[in-house]
C-alpha cells in the first residue's frame, strides 16, 4: 500500500508551511479563501485523507454509532435504519450496523464486536429469545449510552425509544369490537418481547373491558413469519368455535393468513375480520385492504439518533434514562369494516 | 471517561505476567485452558476492550467495508444489505452503511466520509444522477479495492455483481409476446443506470425480434415511485393506441399501476398483461399475483463480500477487476397470463 499522504508533504509542494496547510484544511479563519481553495485542491489531488481517524483515537471517540437490529430485511426495520442513516449523516456521524437473525447468541457477540469497535453509543432493538442484559452492561460501564427500540429491555442506565403497545393493542381490539366482533383471536411474537407482550395486554384490557371473555385458545404464540400467517388460517379452520375477528401482530403474516383464509371460501370481514400491524405495502394491496396501525419507523430511527447525540454532546445528561414514546395511528381499511364506523 | 483498562492491570490484579495475559487472551497454544478462563473471566469483568482499534491504526486496517446505496428503504436494498451484513460478519468484519438518497451529491459525501473512516473496501449502488466516477478515484488511488453492485459504473479497476439486464428485458418481453401481446411498453427508470438502460436495450431486442414495431411513445422514463405507476395508468387511459401489455421495471410501481388500471375497468391480463421487476413481497399479494423477475439480493450482498475479502486477502489479485454476473429468473403468474404458457 502506497505512504500515506500528510500534511508535510502537501506543505513541501506547495512550499509553504505545515501549519498553514494544518489551518487551511481545519478552515481556520487566519487563512484567506484563495488560499484554503488552493491547499484543499492540491490535497485532494494528492488523495490526503484528513486524519479523523488519528485524532478519534486520542479523543477516544469514533464519530460511530453501532447499530443491533434482529433482521435487516424487513420493510418496517429498513424505515427506521433509513430514519437512523438520514440523522447520523447530517451530524457527522457513521453507522456500523448488523443483525442478530432473532439469535441471542449472535446478539451478543455483535455486541463485542461493536465494543471492540469502540462505538460511541449502541442502539438495539434485542432478538427473538434475548434473556439476559450483560453484552450491554460494558457499554454501560465504559460510559458508552445505550438505547434500546422498538423491541426494548426496561433498564435503569438505558433510554428507549417505543411505541405505546399496549394503547394500540387496546385501539385495535376494540375497534374490532366496535364492528360486532365478539370471539377475536390475537397472533403474536415471543412474550418475553415488550411489543409483543404490550399487545396482549392491550388486547385483553378491550375484551374484559367490554364484557367479553377471555380464552386461552384464542392466544397464539407463532414467530409472525408468513408460515404461522397459513398455520393460523389451518387452525381457524379446525376449530369448533370459530373467531369472527383477528388481530395479527404483522402485516406480511396478516395477509398470509387472509389470503389462505380466503382459499378456504372464508369471506372477509363478514366471515372474519382481520387487523395487521406496521403499515407494510402489502396491507394496500391486499383486497379488501387490510386495517392495520402505521408504526412510524423512520421516525422513530431519527428520534433514537437524535437523543443517542444529545446524550453525546452533554445536552442530555448522560446516565439519565428516559423512554420516548411516539405515536402509532389505527387504520381503518375494509379488512375489518363489517358496518358503518362512527368515533 | 474512565481509564482505559489494559493487559498491565489484569495482570497486576491477578498476580501474573502481562504476557502471560496477552497471550492467553490471544489464545495462545503454551496457556493452558483453566488459565484462559481465568484471564478471559476477569478481563470481561474489568471491562476490558481488545486493542483492535490500535492494533489497526498500526496495520492501517480496520476490518471494516463501507456500503453506500441508493436508499436503505427498499425491498431488494434490504435484502442485498441482509446478505452484506451475514457474510461480513462471518469474517469478522464490520459494515459501516450510508444512502445517497439517490443525490449524486450526497453519494460523493457518503464517499468522503468513508474514504476519512479508512474503510478497507467499499461496495456501492449509484445514485440516479451520478455522473462522475471522481469520488470513487481517491479509493483507487490509495489501493482500496471498490466494488460496485446492482447499478454499477464500468471502470478498468473496479469489480461489479449484477444480472443481466439485457437478458432479463429481453425473457420478459419475449414471455409477453408469447402471450399475444404486440404493443407492449416499458415503463423504465433514469437510463444512465446500467440496470435500466440494459432491461430497455433486452426489451428492444425481443420486439425486434419478433417482427414488431418499436414506438418511442411506448418507452416512459419515470422514477419508478408508486405515484408513477399512477400516472402510467393514466396516460394509457388516455392513448389512442393503446398497449396491450406492460412491463414496469419494478413491482411496487406495477402494483400501483395495476391497481389505477383496475379501478379504470381494464382487465388484467386480458386487456393489459402486466409485468413487474424484482420478486417484491407484493408481488404475490395484488389479484391477479403479478410476474415477475426474480432478483437474487440477499445472495448478491454476499457475493459482493466475498468478492472484496477474496481482494483484501489475495486470494484474488486486488487491480484485477471482473464482473459476477449473477441468475435471475423469470417468473410468471396470472397477471401477464392470456394463454397456455409452452416453454
Amino acid at each position: 500500500m502506497e505512504k500515506e499522504v500528510t500534511i508535510y508533504d502537501i506543505a513541501k509542494i506547495l512550499e509553504i508551511s505545515p501549519a498553514t496547510v494544518s489551518r487551511a484544511l481545519n478552515d481556520h479563519p487566519a487563512i484567506n479563501s484563495k488560499t484554503k481553495v488552493l491547499i484543499s485542491a492540491k490535497a485532494m489531488e494528492m488523495g490526503y485523507r484528513s486524519n479523523t481517524f488519528a485524532s478519534n483515537l486520542r479523543r477516544r471517540s469514533t464519530n460511530t454509532l453501532g447499530v443491533i437490529v434482529p433482521r435487516l430485511n424487513s420493510h418496517f426495520m429498513s424505515a427506521v435504519l433509513a430514519g437512523m442513516e438520514q440523522e447520523a449523516n447530517e451530524s457527522g456521524y457513521n453507522l456500523l450496523i448488523s443483525q442478530s437473525l432473532e439469535s441471542a447468541k449472535k446478539e451478543i457477540s455483535n455486541a463485542k464486536t461493536m465494543f471492540n469497535s469502540r462505538v460511541d453509543g449502541l442502539m438495539a432493538s434485542v432478538a427473538y429469545d434475548t434473556e439476559t442484559f450483560e453484552h450491554f452492561e460494558n457499554f454501560i460501564k465504559k460510559g458508552v449510552p445505550v438505547l434500546f427500540f422498538d423491541r426494548i429491555i426496561d433498564h435503569p442506565k438505558c433510554s428507549g425509544v417505543a411505541i405505546d403497545n399496549v394503547l394500540a393493542g387496546y385501539e385495535v381490539t376494540s375497534h374490532l369490537i366496535s364492528q360486532g366482533c365478539r370471539r377475536i383471536m390475537h397472533v403474536t411474537g415471543n412474550l418475553k418481547r415488550n411489543v409483543y407482550s404490550g399487545r396482549l395486554k392491550g388486547f385483553q384490557n378491550a375484551v374484559l373491558e367490554h364484557g367479553l371473555k377471555l380464552d386461552d385458545d384464542l392466544v397464539v404464540v407463532t414467530d409472525l413469519s408468513q408460515e404461522a400467517g397459513k398455520f393460523v388460517a389451518q387452525r381457524i379452520s379446525e376449530m369448533e368455535f370459530q373467531p369472527d375477528g383477528i388481530f395479527i401482530s404483522n402485516d406480511l403474516c396478516a395477509v398470509t393468513c387472509m389470503k389462505a383464509l380466503k382459499e378456504k371460501g372464508y369471506l372477509i370481514p363478514d366471515d372474519i375480520a382481520v387487523v395487521g400491524f406496521n403499515n407494510d405495502p402489502v396491507s394496500q394491496v391486499i383486497e379488501p385492504n387490510l386495517t392495520t396501525v402505521y408504526y412510524p419507523g423512520q421516525q422513530m430511527g431519527e428520534v433514537a439518533v437524535r437523543s443517542l447525540i444529545n446524550h453525546l454532546k452533554g445536552t442530555q445528561p448522560i446516565d439519565v434514562s428516559e423512554t420516548i414514546i411516539l405515536r402509532s395511528e389505527l387504520i381503518i381499511r375494509g379488512s375489518s369494516t363489517k358496518m358503518a364506523v362512527s368515533y
